[in-house]
């Protein structure tokens, strides 16, 4: 079966997360916007009983997930990449809807007035909200993530278990977004922080996802993403 | 088996989606920062395995659970709030994901530039915020909610089925935080959403949430909360 995935053609965004648990298993999958056009994202929800409030959305035959955490964990039991243990899949849940919540805040460092207005319209007001966010929003969720793998029973390779989680990958992307997005604060922090910085560079490395950020299939990142490089906003 | 809430003790806040679960089944329950005090919310996760982010957070037994989504996830199905049906439960979940979603923006109104800065040190910025909020967010979302009311082939008494889920009791607790934070512009909306409106007054006549609405247990809204009261917010 050929699960549909249907998210903006031109970012990575949220779909991103979903697609790296999708290559990283190899599973067969269409990125329908990408090869049908946008407009096939609004026209899709029409009269169906379970339209998602936003892309992305994932079809799967008759089934269709909206909201990535949802989206992943209906994969991470299809695709293994959540532990079968219920206690550890759903911290495995909860680290991604955790980092859902960081994400929510990387976009709106650029967009604290409201996404409906343009960056250069509320420009002061970012400046401010990313004050914040560098010196005390992204050490507290960094410092929370290096936490939970000094913790993990398992050792500090993955955020769960002994294996590799789709919390692993997205742990990945947000910090692929971070470093585009404020280069410099990242380099300032990145040394405090070597067991994010180990698990980020295995995923990189892991094969199937080594090969699809070298393929066309990865978009660049760019400023109409959740995570733009404003070099005012990383002084 | 007790349940034990972790969340601050003065306000609704995140906690009450998790409390409404509980007490629309009746489940035994100590609200644990209400009886011993806030510290007892950063003592907890010292040392112990599966730290949450941020409150709230559930123990059950040696299940800790944290994100208030997670929590009614594992809760759903231990009281009978979610349906068994796989597609719909997590269609249940969904629904719950977009209600958080829509709690972020209900809070980061009042708060554009950052939780860390007081109210009074954003307030015009949160005077813009508030005016996208109120015109283009507030419609967007309840348009969604009443639509998939309308879509649910079991009929539009409830979010998903044809009984009482976790859904249905946070689509109650927001439409009351948006009922204190926003009067005016829901007096102006709320005959646009009969069936968001009837499964609203529904809940709060389920009799043991009309029970808990009527006890001590239940916080009045204020304006340390997620929705607050700020007339300028709601002209």
């Amino acid at each position: 079966m050929t699960y549909e995935l249907y998210y903006w053609s031109g970012i990575q965004g949220r779909g991103e997360y979903v697609r790296l648990a999708l290559e990283a298993a190899g599973a067969p999958y269409r990125d329908v916007a990408r090869e049908d056009g946008d407009r096939v994202l609004s026209a899709f929800g029409k009269g169906i009983e379970t339209p998602s409030f936003a892309p992305p959305f994932l079809k799967d035959g008759a089934v269709v997930v909206g909201q990535v955490a949802a989206i992943l964990l209906y994969l991470g039991d299809r695709l293994e990449l959540a532990p079968k243990d219920e206690r550890l899949r759903l911290w495995t849940h909860q680290i991604q809807l955790t980092i859902a919540d960081f994400v929510v805040e990387g976009h709106d460092v650029h967009h604290p007035i409201g996404a409906g207005q343009y960056y250069e319209d509320q420009k002061p007001e970012a400046l401010r909200r990313a004050e914040e966010f560098r010196n005390e929003r992204v050490p507290k969720f960094l410092d929370w993530f290096e936490t939970i793998l000094e913790r993990n029973p398992a050792g500090p390779d993955h955020l769960v278990g002994d294996r590799l989680t789709y919390a692993d990958l997205s742990l990945f992307q947000v910090m692929s977004g971070l470093s585009y997005a404020f280069p410099r604060l990242m380099e300032r922090l990145y040394g405090d922080y070597p067991k994010i910085a180990a698990v980020s560079a295995a995923v990189a490395k892991h094969p199937p996802i080594a090969a699809y950020l070298k393929s066309d299939r990865r978009l660049a990142p760019n400023e109409e993403d959740i995570f733009r490089h404003y070099p005012e906003l990383d002084p």
